[in-house]
């Protein structure tokens, strides 16, 4: 099958465009009419650097590719609108194993109300998979950046963290389940393989007036360090407060690491870290608590600079963050 | 140089992000304020699929990624406005390395007044870059598709053809070019390494009232292809009337190929083909005069399908266009 084979089956596949395209896929171009404000970003996965397609399921790792920049999106406060797919197809994936990619990539599309409206399908050495989305909002001020908290916010996180890291180790180390509740390694392992989005999470904390979101995907001491450099702060994060997804502390244990490092250090958990005032708390927790989403404050905006992470006894975490090129 | 200093080094780079940019490079998405209605169209391109590292300059591997994007953008009509990119960094491209391929990305963008909103950065097994471009227009009517020919349209072609396909044959093999003009055989070279994207040609045709519109990457027989199926009916096009670059024909010849098979099969020369109903054709030749742009009928639509190519003598024209996965 070719190139222009494989699209015009995509294209076939792709039933509603969505309310803001007005062509999708099969011209030289998408066309979309936005209305207010967007937010676009970018992001790429490869074979052997973010997966591997031995312990990951094709469709999983389509879900994960989109999922990733939803996640983005949904740290923008955005809602999501379009997305636009780059799938680089080695020697040794065939037909039916570009449309599993899709079916993933597909499946999280349908649940998230995402139009996947363009995309290009090229020869790679290893399987890759570029995503481009785009989200709405009425106007620009309507984002939530990572540059605006201010000294005296509380740092709020969503949901538990871990979880990615911990999973990533029991597909390549199965027998660091040993003794684990089935569930919760199985837990882990899908927080790794299909991550969600926190779209309306994002979007919640976005109207409780999160001066500044950002979502942990290089994991929470990088990310936070993120939030401090654009905000021109300091802020102070008690890791003894973080939410550990459940197995975490039994992986880390076995794997001989300390859980609290593992969850500061862990990326692709893909929660949301946000800075919010004093009057945003209370709208913030009660629109979490209507999502069913966990909500815990877990430091604050100081003056100062960096990501200060605390554990027991204030002894200071280390967090290395997931980077790309070292 | 990690993935963060890269990318927060490309970031000072971007000196002013763009008229409708409102926060570019550096939070978890860019912003901006479209206005009207875009254009979104994803390239890639790799290393050994579209480029060999061993004949092409760095910063215009760069200019070609974005070129190809700004060549659908083109075909829209559409004016350019943000392009995000996505490099894939290979084990033996260093720093300097990734920052020649900015920069000739960073050229092109400032040539054709493009943003350089976005980006993300990974480790990749061979170079890779994936770009997603952005282009506007007051209204959705206002871009051209490949779906709006009509029976008795004229078909035309901006520029001349075949040299990016003879210039790919004298880069793997220089001895083509003996006996050739010096200045032929580079500008050979430059259309397969360099090419422009005709965007201020594209939205003059646009406006003369082009009703249908592609860009020539696959190749004239696919491209031409695209638009008959995508309209519904048929294009004769007369290969004795395209005008091929200077030097085609003899490295043709020197490869013991047929000119005429070359610029129908040859992608990549990113020329213009339009059709335009006869009212239009007079405005589309004085704007594209006005731009110093070859303008040339070179066929008709016709009741039909396909696109049939034919010589001298009425001999049809084979023409392979360039397909990814074959």
């Amino acid at each position: 099958m070719g190139e222009f084979e494989l699209l015009a089956m995509l294209r076939e596949r792709l039933a509603d465009p969505g309310p803001r395209v007005r062509i999708g896929m099969g011209d030289d171009a998408a066309v979309t009419v936005p209305g207010g404000a967007t937010a676009t970003s970018v992001d790429a996965i490869v074979d052997g650097v973010h997966f591997r397609r031995q312990t990951a399921p094709l469709p999983s790792i389509g879900r994960k590719a989109l999922a990733a920049g939803l996640s983005d999106l949904a740290a923008m406060g955005a809602e999501a609108g379009e997305a636009y797919v780059v799938l680089g197809v080695p020697p040794d994936l065939d037909e039916d194993g570009c449309l599993e990619v899709f079916e993933g990539i597909e499946e999280l599309a349908a649940e998230t109300g995402t139009s996947l409206a363009g995309g290009d399908v090229t020869r790679a050495p290893a399987l890759a998979i570029a995503i481009t989305v785009v989200g709405h909002a009425d106007e620009a001020e309507c984002f939530v950046t990572r540059g605006g908290a201010a000294e005296g916010d509380t740092v709020v996180l969503t949901g538990e963290l871990g979880g990615a890291a911990a999973g990533l180790r029991l597909l390549s180390e199965p027998e660091l389940a040993d003794g684990l509740d089935a569930a919760a390694a199985a837990g882990l392992r899908a927080r790794q393989l299909d991550p969600r989005p926190r779209l309306a999470e994002g979007r919640a904390l976005a109207l409780a007036g999160a001066g500044a979101m950002i979502d942990l995907s290089d994991g929470l001491g990088a990310d936070a360090g993120h939030v401090a450099a654009r905000s021109g702060l300091g802020l102070e994060v008690d890791m003894t407060a973080v939410p550990l997804q459940d197995g975490v502390a039994e992986v880390a244990e076995a794997a001989g690491l300390d859980p609290l490092e593992v969850a500061a250090g862990g990326g692709e958990d893909y929660e949301l870290l946000a800075c919010i005032s004093g009057e945003g708390l209370k709208p913030a927790r009660e629109s979490m608590a209507a999502l069913g989403c966990p909500l815990t404050v877990i430091g604050r905006c100081v003056a100062g600079e960096g990501a200060l992470l605390s554990g027991p006894e204030s002894r200071e975490i280390q967090a290395r963050g997931f980077d790309q090129l070292t």
